[in-house]
């Protein structure tokens, strides 16, 4: 039976895990302020073409979210999302926790329509009752979306305009940035990402590293005190290099982009493989990972046989299930997958 | 101009007014401990045919909402409520400063459907993510809704029914509950609500009082230290007996509902004139809010002259328009405005 | 049997009952929206000296912290206060319900000493570990404090010294505002406190009042959306005309400062008769609240006829309790309570 | 120049950077459901000497502090702790940001004292304030505590009977435990922190791993939903296998109490050494770290030469500072620091 469920079943990229035993009987101040996470910020900083960019290191996606948000958003204010965005779904609540609305808005494949969030934004000064009502105080989006799909430059610019125009910070959640960054027919640099976002991460535990999670900050001194508030949700980790380390290794001589684009290698075999065999897909595969409609007697058949994710029963006797490849996904798996899936 | 923007712009019932002048100068003890507070909570348990019933009372509509559902909801689970849900749309966001989401279900003329509830919260614990998801942690409803509809008894028993096979406390806001009870084609009584609830409140502030509800627990001690948790929340009333002398004013000789019926008698006169005068209601009218849809141009050359609530600007260009009466609405207001509509 | 128990066991002044009767069946907006609370902001903004000055109302003074606590102090800033503050003792945690921890100095009678402050702040940013700690993000005070004592004008010109000398808010608690204006030894007017203090409020719930606190902001805008902020915490009043008609009240011709000089007055002759007959201030009487040292024995025989508040059972086999006069106490009271004191 | 400012400046036992490469490029479940978790958490148990035992993992001590509390804690409830306890003083006001008071008891040498405790919970309820006030809800200690001294088995059984006296849980912050199992002079064994905490953890971070703490709860169920509540502070590892691979090579073979003994060795040769050369312990040492009193002019030489924590700036004119031996410290580097400090 092979894994296909997501891009973090498997553990690191080896060169990480050699470059975490070659240091590992070193001495190094704690909390982030070692010389690894030192030049990993320099790397990142300089890969976003912002040699200026303040970076942080937090250890997972959830706490890097709602950490950003809580920082950033007034108490008054919310968080304008997708429907579908993870915060809005599957983080149980994490940033409500923090005291704040998730406002949320239709999704289009996962993604938010910039025309949407404007008429959104300016019917909300409209409204009579406005001063009553939660604020929007952020735009939150995911690149690639939880669907897999991927924002183009045009779109992005949009979105960007909206947020500046009503002054709004435009937080992109770079889970599976690798991903979209090496997508086939992405026009979205990490560049542009950098010039047109206020706040993002860079995801490193589902693109080669054990965890960690950058938060790049294009102007530096957005946020006061970032780190303190960091450690007061406890999510500062002690043994900050680990965090230095891996994202050090990462964006050394392109390593993050280039083991995403095996990924994406792996994710078009698929999915050309399963247009051979008739399957349809349920979105349009863009990045990593693939949604795949079954009819359920189909679905019952292969789920023994087939390890991925059930996304959605739907109302029409179709299953939806996601297919997620990853850095580490080998080729033989992949041969062995669309096998399995020939059979129906 | 005659102004019916809403059912809290007069002070209190002249019989109110009378008692707190009456016991101005005596001394009590404060935060509720009093005799006044004491005679209003019996007098509630009674009129709730459970005279075991726990009551508080709190100053406002939105400090109770967010109280109780901190109170009740552990930190993992979230409140159902409808889209159009006063704690989903008009509290500022009380609920999740509270640290909980909103779980907004769609509404049907600002009601929620069991049956949908049911659905929900199967198809939640369906969820294989589910345990990183919001739970459902309560049911809220409003009776009247933030439409002036009213949910019939056999509603009402299903929606309970639902909540009690899940174990979901179900929770019913009661700022207008009077211009419920007092409604004319309704079945549900104030001891059904006792019945089939777990927890809900009778408003004062929109029914006869200066402010104040009374929030009323068939089951008591469902919450643990409920007053300190009021009081950590800054809403227990340092004079508590101004709650208890009106409320138990309201509870005496059945003056709550007698006061909100006068309210029914003058939105009912509105409503025949107005359909006299060939206006559209956008919601059937049940209790004293009234929602009139106006084409704008109509809207404009009355907006001047008559004081109602703009509720919706809608695409298809008319605006949806309040009219709320209340305990203190004169019959001459009444014709007068009546007048000023005919006019058109 | 005679309570002085505290200052906020009777109703309110009778000029706001009449003013309230008087415009009970008045029609206006709501959430302080009304003429009335605009002429008391004109008012209470000329009596502090800053016709530029923002006012907002609220019900009461726990409220009255906790939000304006949360909507100055940054997520990873605590308030300074003296160990005996209200907010640190008596409010159930609200601070903290807000998410803010509360670094409690020494008092002294109840007062924070500048000296003391200055060397707090100081040794934190001094402290290696400072930004894993909770930095102080605004001082409060209470005045008249929860001792009865007062500020002296130069005491309260050296906290404000220290406040800006490090950048730091000073928040005056000035739920017995009156009582510390009205008495007889203070150089404190509320003029310097205009002057002194960033944000800081004043009584009505104790000081003439049904209910109600004045919120001054010296510098307009210094809180973004306060209004919503208000109500998010479920404390804005819907009929806010309420607080406006009872300040704008208190504010014409004196009446605050002048009802509280009698209890000032009422304060004084009991004063004069226990030290007559004898007995010993736990505290030096400075304004409307008397702490007596008792044994516990005659303690124990006058807790049946006289109706004060234990403040503290004392190792020393003591019992100090608290007697508050108000704008309300009769000089048939007084006589009284000194008759019975004088059996002893 | 040796290092010893703190116990986690260097990365992972040898045995466990081998286990992750080893098992790197299998695929596991998520999130803590993976069979590495499922044998540690046995192992862990059996350790305790609890088969029964709940076992849950988290990344770092703050956020486990902050968890557990606001997990286990009522809405109105704060959490007992020494003034010296670390979440009073080094976790940003992680417990208060969670919405929680701590409150915070005198110390000695780091521990609180059970008759403290008694005497304050008692006292509390006898305050006629008590449900204005934050109720003790949950005891925290730490073992060893933030001066490396210990508990003795009777300590901790009085501290234990009291908190079961007035059923209020007892937490055991063990970020350290392995250094204090395994100190020379203790009678307290893991089994006994079972058997009289209701919730605990076992420190990785600081005693041998990567990251990690591993929550113990000796009844289960303790905790309704617990994972979500993990998840929802951000705090639930993606690759939850991390820990369990970890914790699993701690809890075989002893591993987890033998290396810290290491610790402990490496400690007393320094203590010794000190000892002889003279130095004055601020606290006596019992575990791995040692706090060392030195005349500011002393400190100023060796602090060039020597890697330890600053502590405490003390008003006398002297200088404690912090020396922390880990299982990771090799004997030529003790060597070459008594050498240092012989040259005084």
């Amino acid at each position: 039976m092979q894994y296909f469920k997501s891009d973090y079943m498997e553990g690191a990229h080896p060169l990480i895990l050699e470059r975490l035993s070659q240091t590992n009987m070193e001495k190094t101040s704690g909390y982030g302020t070692d010389e690894y996470c030192a030049s990993a910020r320099r790397k990142i900083a300089e890969a976003c073409g912002c040699p200026q960019a303040e970076v942080h290191f937090m250890v997972g996606g959830t706490q890097t979210n709602a950490t950003v948000i809580t920082a950033v958003v007034r108490p008054y204010e919310g968080v304008i999302a997708a429907v579908t965005g993870h915060i809005n779904q599957h983080e149980a609540g994490a940033v409500e926790a923090g005291g704040h609305k998730v406002l949320a808005l239709p999704h289009h494949e996962g993604k938010l329509d910039a025309a949407e969030v404007d008429r959104y934004v300016t019917a909300f000064y409209q409204d009579p009752s406005w001063d009553h009502m939660v604020a929007p105080g952020m735009v939150y989006i995911s690149h690639p979306t939880e669907y897999g799909t991927l924002y183009t430059l045009e779109e992005l610019k949009a979105l960007s305009a909206v947020c500046r125009k009503h002054k709004i910070p435009l937080f992109l959640d770079g889970a599976r940035l690798g991903y979209g960054l090496a997508a086939r027919d992405t026009d979205v640099t990490l560049k542009d990402i950098a010039a047109l976002c206020d706040i993002f991460y860079i995801g490193g535990t589902k693109v080669g590293a054990l965890f960690g999670e950058a938060v790049v900050m294009p102007q530096p001194g957005m946020i006061r005190q970032f780190d303190t508030i960091i450690k007061q949700r406890g999510v500062l980790l002690a043994k900050g290099r680990l965090l230095g380390l891996q994202f050090d290794t990462l964006f050394t001589d392109g390593l993050y982009v280039k083991i995403a684009r095996h990924a994406i290698d792996m994710a078009e075999r698929i999915v050309e493989g399963l247009k051979a065999y008739g399957y349809t897909f349920f979105i349009r595969p863009q990045s990593n990972q693939l949604f795949v409609t079954l009819e359920n007697s189909l679905f019952e058949k292969l789920e023994q046989r087939v390890g991925f994710e059930v996304w959605e029963k739907r109302a029409d006797g179709t299953t939806v299930v996601r297919i997620a490849t990853s850095w580490a996904t080998r080729e033989e798996d992949v041969a062995e997958l669309l096998e399995e899936l020939k059979k129906k």
